[in-house]
């Protein structure tokens, strides 16, 4: 519960940064009905949109299954948006990766690593002022 | 208590309308940032992007005030979305205003009665078939 809170936490935060530049945004709420597709932020200036699901940990991984994936896809391709995982690690600014960008580990799993991330995401600057 | 999980519930079934239709539909979290404008159900195809406050009652009447009515528009200014207010009256379905189709009562009120909303009204079909 105290890492959800915190999650829940660092998604306000993005709210806030998208509001701050133009764009509406909205977090999802957390009871959705699982078999459909979903994602954590959305955000829209009218121009562009954005779908994000949506990551924050203390640890040095972030691991994703394609089951997530495949939600956020589907969604944003059906709604117009722009897909991306959106990581905060601890201490760090969020980070965002656009699918080309993750990494298939083993089996189902995606992982992306604070070391990964700082390489090939982009910053919330570069994020909006991108694409 | 009772009634917040009744209206989850309408909310719900309403996003799987949307996804039956070809949308993307989303319920927006309950704990939002209050100071900032927010809606209840975003949906897209891509094409057109409803943002949708909704109310769900055992009553005749439905009230809403201007502050709810200004995050509604503000929002879908912003958001590239067309606003509308969701209700949904005991045993009836789904009904959706536009924004020149609410009534302002006393003061900073608006009120939209159950034969209100028949009247003057958009079904589901006919909502995703307009604008």
């Amino acid at each position: 519960m105290a890492q959800y809170a915190k999650g829940a936490k660092a998604e306000r935060e993005l709210i806030e940064m998208f509001w701050d530049n133009g764009y509406a945004a909205m977090r999802a709420a957390g009871s959705g009905i699982s078999r459909l597709p979903s994602v954590d932020v959305i955000a829209s200036n009218g121009k562009k949109t954005f779908a994000i699901s949506c990551k924050s940990t203390k640890k040095t991984n972030v691991y994703l299954d394609s089951e997530e994936i495949g939600k956020l896809k589907s969604f944003s391709e059906k709604f117009g948006a722009i897909p991306y995982i959106g990581v905060r690690f601890n201490g760090k600014n969020w980070c965002f990766l656009g699918m080309d960008k993750i990494k298939r580990t083993e089996g189902k799993k995606f992982t992306i690593s604070r070391k990964n991330s700082e390489k090939s995401g982009k910053s919330f600057e570069r994020l909006i002022n991108s694409n």
